[in-house]
C-alpha cells in the first residue's frame, strides 16, 4: 500500500490550481522556492529525524537539539546559505533551541539598542556564533511589569564599572531561553543606578559563561527551570535561571544608543529618539502572528486530511461517511482552515508595515507609532489565542487517534501555548490596545485625524448610523457590507466604552472597572483589522486558475464565522438584526459546502512535509492506519509482552499473596 | 519563612465558615470525613510520591504506577477499607492506571450485562483481583460508531465456543486502558454470529492472559499503543491494542442477560428488557460529570490562590496589585470557580437520578430513561467541554510560571482532555440530544407530557411569549428571573430548529444541514439544566453561616456569565434586550467584587492537599516563590553546570571549528 495516494480521489475533486495557490501562501514564487529547497532538504536528511524525542528523557532530549543545531549550523555553512534560507531551514528543523532566541532576540535586540560602536564590536561575534547570546528580562518576580524588574546595575566611578547584582530572590532571571545552558552573553535587564538615582530598567550586554570551558562565570548562578508542558515540546529548551552577586562589567557594556553613563556617572540621554525601540517590538510582533499561521495551518493540515481518511457512521453504499462530511465538522473545521490562511495575510501586511514603520523612524516620523504599535499588540494577542484554541480544536475534531503523540497534536499544542504569554500576556496587551482605542475615540472631537487602522473611527458618525443592508444570505458575500459591519460594530463598542467611562470621575478606576468590557473592543478592533486586511489582499491582483475564488470564501467564511461566534456583539450593538444574523449562518453553511471539495487541496497548499508535520493522521498520501499500528509497536513498552514490574506487582496480586510482599 | 501561612490575610477575609462549605462541597459530613481521612492517608505516605513523575521514562513510569497500584491495594486490603473508602483512595492517589478500568468499567459491565450464574462465577474473582479485567470496545477504525465495529464473535456449534477473531488491520481493539500490559481479562466488543446471521455488537468475557505467567494467550496479539499527550498524564496507563486469530471462549462467555445462543446455535433475547443497559451508561457519564467538578476545582484553586499571591503593576504604596484584584482576572477565573460549583452540584443531582432511574427499571418503568439518557449525555459533553478549556484558562491565568510542570496544570490538562472523548464524543452525544429536543418538541402537541429536564418544555406557549421582566441590574440576583430566561432561550432555540427542519423533504437530510445550530440548542438545554439545578439546590435548606450567601453569588454567576457568554443566543431569540444583557453584565462586575474577598475560603471548601493539587503555585501556605526556585534545581539537567554535548555540539562551533568536526 506503500507509494498509494488515498487521497488522491479529494485532490482530484479540486476546483483551482494548488501550484498557484502554494505560491500565494508563501507570498512570492521566490519565498516559496526557498521554503521548498529547506524544507526537502530537512526532512531528507535523517540528522534531523523527530519521529524518536517523545522517548528521550529530558538531558537526552537537550542534547540531541544541541546536536541538531551544531549540524544546522554547519550545514548552513557548508551551503552558503543566505540569511533567508537559513532562517527557513532552522523553521524545518521545527524543534525549540538556544538559536530560536540567540537570532530572534539577541541579535535584534543588539541592533536595535547597540551603538555603533558597540555594533562593530559584538555583532560580528554573534553573526559567526563566536558567542551565543539569550535574554534576559523576565524575572521570577516580574513579567508583564517590567519597570518593575529588580535586578540592579550600579555605577561605580572608581573602576569605570557597572556592578549587576540581584538583592533578592525574586530578583533572580527566571525563563529566559538559552539561559540555563547553552549561553555565553545575556541582555541583562537591570535598573540603571549611578550617583544613588534610579533610572530605571536598561538592557547591559554580560558575560555569562567562560569562552575557554563553558563554566559558569564567578558570582553569576545559572542552572535550569525545570521541565515546562508536554513530551518533547518546548523541553529541548534550556530556560533558564539566574542570579547575581555584585558581578562587574565594563561601563560600555550598557546598551547605549539612546541614554549613555559618563566616566563621571552622568547619566545622558543621548539624542536618538527612544521611540526607535518600538521598531524592535513591531519585528517580534510581526514574526509571532506570521507563526501563529504556521502552527495553525499545520494543526489543520492535520485535521483536514484525518477527517477524509476517517469514516464514520452513515453507511448506505456499505462504506461510511467521512467524517469531515458532517456539518458539524465543517463548522469546526473550516473556520480555522480560513483563520490560517486570514493570520497569513494579516502577516504579510505586517511585514509591510514594519518597512513602513521602519522607513519613517529613519526620518523621524513618528506619526504612526502609538498606532502601529496598538495593532501589531492586538493582533499578536487574538492570533495566538485563537491559534492555541484551535490546534486543541483540531485535536478534538481527530478523536481518539488525536490523542497519541504520533498524531503530531498534543505535542504541537504544548509547544505552541507559550506563544499566548511570552512577548507580553494576551490580556495585558488587549488592554493596552483598549487604552489606545479610548483614546483615539477621546480625540476624535480635536483636530486628531485617526490614522492606519483607526482610520474608520475618522468616520465615526456615519458608523454610528448606519444601518445593515443584508436582505438576503448572498448579500454577505458582498466585502463592503461584511467591512461596514465589523467597522460599526468595533466603533459602536469603543464608543460605548468611552461613554461608560465618562461617567466616572477617576478616570483610571473606571478603566479597571470596565477593563473586561474593553477588552472585547480591542478584540472587536482586531478582528476588523484581520477582515479588512483579507478584503484588502483580495481587491489586488492574485493570479492562477481559481485561487481567487477560493480566497474569497475562505474570507467570507472567516468573517461570518467570527460574526457568528461574536453575535452578542453585533445584535447588542444594533449593527445587524437578529434576521441578518440568521443569514448570515445559512450563508456559512452554503460556503462550508463550497469549500468541501476543495478542503484537502487548501491544506495541501501550505506545502508541508510529513518530516514536518510529524503526524501520522496528517499524511499526505493519507495512508492512517497501517502506519499508526506499526508505530504503536515502537515504543519500549512493548520491548516485552510481560511488563517490567509483574514479579513485584501483579503477580503477588493475583495470586493474593500481597499482604506479605514488601512494597 | 516555612510554616508561615502567606496567604492568612486573605483566609481572614471571608464571609463564610469554611468548614461548613467543606460539608456542602462534599455533599454530605461522612462524605467529607472519608475524604478527607484518605487525602491524608495519601498525602502522608510516601509511596504516593507524585513530584517525581515528569523525569521517568515511559517505562519507569508505568512500572511506578503499578506499584502504587498494588500497594494501594495492600493497604486497602489492610485497613480493611469500604468500597466507598477505597474508592476515594485510588481517587487521592491521582494516577490513571489499569484499576480504574477494572472498577469503572470492567465490575459496573459485568454487573449490568452478565446472569446472575455469570455474577456468581466472575464478581467475586474480579473483586479480589484475582484476575483483571478491562473494557475491550473501541478498534482502530471504530470509536463512535459501536456498531460498526469488525470483530467477530462466531458461534461454533460442534465444540459449543465462539471464536474470536479480528478480519481487517481496522478491526484490532485500539485504545482500551489497562489492555496493553496488565489485564487478565477483557470484555471485548464483537459482532455475534450464528447460522451465518450477523446479531450485531455484543460483550464477551475473553481471557488474554495466562494466570500462571502473564504471557498473552495463543491467537491473541497485544501490544501499548504508545505515547500520549504530556509528560506523565495518561501514559501511566497501558491503554492497549489488541488482535484476534480465530480465538476459541467457551459459549457461556457471551454477557448473557439480554440475550443467549443456545448449543444449538439458536440466538435467543431474554425476557429482561433491554433498556437496563442505559443504567450503566448513566452511572458512567454521571461519574465524568462529578470528575469534571473535580479537575475543575483542582485547577481554580491553583489559579485563584496564585492569583493572589502574585503581584504585578500598580504600586501606589510601594506593594504591587495582586493580580486577582484585576476585573479582568477576575472576569475569566470566578465564572470558573462557579462552574466547579455549578458541576458539582449538577454531579449531586446526577446521582439522585441514577438512583431513582435503577429504581423505576426494578419496576419495569422506562418512562424517564430517554430523557434521563439525554440529559446525561448532554452534562457529560459541556461539563467536559469547560472544564478542559478551563483548565487551560487557569494555566493562562498564572501567566510564564503556569507553563512549568512544577504548576500542575500542564499535566493536569494533558490528563483531563481524553474526557471530551472518551465515552462518547462532545459533539455526538449532543447530536443525540439534539434529537431528543426535536423529538421532544413535535410531541408537544400529542398527547405526551414532557418529563424530568424537558419538562419546561410543557410550558412552551408561555416561554415562547415571556418578556423577560428584568428592569435593573438587581432583577438579575432573583432567581426566577433567570429560570426563566435560560428556559425561554432554550426553548425558543429548540422550536428554531424544528421549525427549520420541517421545511426539509427528508428530515435526515435536514438534521444533517442544521446540525451546527441544534447542537448550539443542545448546548442551551444543558446550560439550562446546570442553572436550574444550582437553583434548586439553593431551595433546600444549607447550614452553616454565610455559606448560602456566597453559594448564591456563584449561582448568579454562573448564570450571567452563561448569558454574557452566549449573549448572541438571547437576544437573537428576543428573549432579553441588549438593555437588559448590559446589566446582566453590571450586576456581574459587582458580583465579582463580592466574591473576591472570599475567593480564597472558596477553594480551601474543595479541601485539597498540597499533595493531590501537585502544584507549587497552588500550594496552601501561599509560599511560592522559593519553592519554585528550589524544585528547579531538582531537574537533573542541574546536575551538572557545563552540559552533556557541550564537547561535541557547542565548543566546536564557538571555536568556528564546525567544519571538520564529525557531526
Ligand atoms: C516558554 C517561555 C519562554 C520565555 N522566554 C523568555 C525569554 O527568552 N526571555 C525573557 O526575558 N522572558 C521569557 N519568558 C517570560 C515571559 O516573557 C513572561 O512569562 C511574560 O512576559 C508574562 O509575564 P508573567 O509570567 O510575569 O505573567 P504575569 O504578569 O504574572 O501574569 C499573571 C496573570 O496576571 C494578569 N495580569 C498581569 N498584569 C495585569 C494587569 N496590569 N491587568 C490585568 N491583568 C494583569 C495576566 O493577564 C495573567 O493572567 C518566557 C516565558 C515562557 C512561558
Ligand atoms: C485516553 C483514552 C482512553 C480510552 N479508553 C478506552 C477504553 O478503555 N475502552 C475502549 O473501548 N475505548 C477507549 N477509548 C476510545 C474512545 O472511547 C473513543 O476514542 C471515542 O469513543 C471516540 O471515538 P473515535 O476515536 O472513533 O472518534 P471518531 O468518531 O473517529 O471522531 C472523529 C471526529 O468525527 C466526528 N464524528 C464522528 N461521528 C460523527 C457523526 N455521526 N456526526 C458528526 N460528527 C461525527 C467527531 O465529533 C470527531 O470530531 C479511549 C480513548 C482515549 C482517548
Ligand atoms: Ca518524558
Amino acid at each position: 500500500m506503500e507509494g498509494v495516494d488515498h487521497l488522491a480521489h479529494e485532490r482530484d475533486k479540486a476546483q483551482f490550481d494548488v501550484n498557484d495557490m502554494k505560491i500565494v501562501w508563501a507570498g512570492s514564487r521566490e519565498a516559496f522556492e526557498v521554503s521548498d529547497r529547506m524544507a526537502r532538504l530537512v526532512a531528507n536528511d535523517p540528522a534531523f529525524r523527530k519521529d524518536n524525542r517523545v522517548h528521550l528523557t529530558r538531558k537526552e532530549l537537550f542534547k540531541n537539539t544541541l546536536r541538531k543545531a551544531a549540524y544546522a549550523w554547519k550545514r548552513i555553512i557548508e551551503l552558503k546559505l543566505t540569511e533567508e534560507e537559513a532562517g527557513r531551514l532552522r523553521f524545518f528543523v521545527d524543534e525549540p533551541a538556544y538559536t530560536d532566541l540567540h537570532w530572534g532576540m539577541f541579535v535584534p535586540f543588539l541592533k536595535g539598542q547597540g551603538t555603533e560602536e558597540q555594533l562593530r564590536k559584538w555583532l560580528p561575534l554573534a553573526y559567526k556564533m563566536q558567542i551565543i547570546g539569550c535574554y534576559a528580562q523576565t524575572e521570577l518576580g516580574h513579567g508583564s511589569n517590567v519597570q518593575g524588574l529588580e535586578t540592579t546595575a550600579t555605577f561605580d566611578p572608581k573602576t569605570d564599572e557597572f556592578v549587576i547584582h540581584s538583592p533578592t530572590l525574586t530578583s533572580s532571571k527566571w525563563w529566559p531561553g538559552g539561559l540555563g545552558k547553552a549561553s555565553t552573553h545575556a541582555v541583562v535587564f537591570a535598573r540603571l543606578i549611578t550617583n544613588g538615582r534610579d533610572y530605571g530598567v536598561h538592557g547591559f550586554i554580560v558575560q555569562i559563561r567562560s569562552l575557554d570551558d563553558h563554566s559558569v562565570l564567578p558570582g553569576i548562578t545559572i542552572g535550569d527551570i525545570g521541565m515546562k508542558f508536554g513530551n518533547g515540546a518546548y523541553n529541548t529548551m534550556d530556560n533558564g535561571v539566574m542570579h547575581f552577586d555584585h558581578v562587574r562589567i565594563p561601563r560600555d557594556q550598557l546598551l547605549m544608543r539612546f541614554s549613555q553613563v559618563t566616566k563621571e556617572g552622568k547619566y545622558v540621554q543621548s539624542d536618538v529618539p527612544r521611540q526607535l525601540v518600538y521598531g524592535t517590538m513591531v519585528y517580534v510582533r510581526k514574526t509571532i502572528v506570521i507563526d501563529a499561521s504556521n502552527a495553525l495551518s499545520r494543526a489543520v493540515c492535520i485535521a483536514t486530511r484525518y477527517s477524509a481518511v476517517r469514516r464514520q457512521f452513515g453507511s448506505q453504499d456499505g462504506v461510511e461517511t467521512q467524517v469531515i462530511n458532517y456539518k458539524t465538522q465543517q463548522s469546526r473545521l473550516f473556520p480555522l482552515l480560513a483563520s490560517a490562511y486570514a493570520f497569513r495575510f494579516v502577516g504579510e501586511w505586517l511585514q509591510w508595515l514594519y518597512t513602513d514603520v521602519t522607513k519613517r523612524l529613519a526620518t523621524n516620523d513618528f506619526s504612526t507609532l502609538p498606532e502601529a504599535h496598538a495593532c501589531t499588540a492586538g493582533l499578536k494577542s487574538i492570533t495566538t489565542a485563537a491559534t492555541a484554541d484551535g490546534i486543541e480544536e483540531c485535536r478534538k475534531l481527530c478523536g481518539g487517534h488525536g490523542y497519541l503523540c504520533s498524531s503530531g497534536l498534543p505535542e504541537l499544542f504544548a509547544v505552541y501555548v507559550p506563544a499566548c504569554t511570552y512577548e507580553g500576556d494576551n490580556v495585558v496587551l488587549l488592554l493596552q490596545v483598549a487604552r489606545f482605542l479610548v483614546k483615539t475615540v477621546s480625540q476624535l472631537v480635536s483636530w486628531k485625524k485617526p490614522v492606519g487602522t483607526t482610520a474608520y473611527m475618522g468616520r465615526l458618525q456615519h458608523l454610528m448610523e448606519s444601518t445593515c443592508k443584508v436582505q438576503k444570505s448572498e448579500d454577505w458575500l458582498n466585502p463592503s457590507i461584511v467591512l461596514e459591519v465589523f467597522e460599526a460594530r468595533s466603533a459602536r463598542m469603543s464608543v460605548e466604552c468611552a461613554k461608560r467611562l465618562s461617567k466616572f470621575t477617576n478616570q483610571e478606576e473606571g478603566f479597571q472597572e470596565l477593563s473586561p468590557s474593553l477588552v472585547e473592543a480591542a478584540v472587536a478592533h482586531c478582528q476588523l483589522i484581520i477582515v479588512s486586511k483579507f478584503i484588502e489582499k483580495l481587491q489586488g491582483d492574485i493570479p492562477g486558475q481559481g485561487v481567487k475564488e477560493q480566497l474569497q470564501k475562505l474570507c467570507s467564511i472567516y468573517a461570518l464565522y467570527t460574526l457568528h461566534k461574536h453575535l452578542g456583539d453585533f445584535l447588542s450593538t444594533s449593527t445587524i438584526t437578529p434576521k441578518q444574523g440568521s443569514l448570515a449562518d445559512d450563508q456559512l453553511r452554503s460556503l462550508y459546502s463550497q469549500v468541501r471539495p476543495n478542503a484537502i487541496a487548501l491544506v495541501d497548499a501550505f506545502n508541508y512535509t510529513d518530516h514536518y508535520l510529524g503526524s501520522i493522521l496528517g499524511r499526505y498520501d493519507g495512508n492512517v492506519y497501517p502506519n499508526l499500528y506499526n508505530e504503536a509497536w515502537k515504543d519500549p513498552m512493548n520491548e516485552s509482552s510481560v511488563p517490567d514490574g509483574y514479579h513485584e506487582y501483579i503477580k503477588p496480586m493475583l495470586k493474593q499473596q500481597l499482604r506479605n510482599s514488601r512494597l
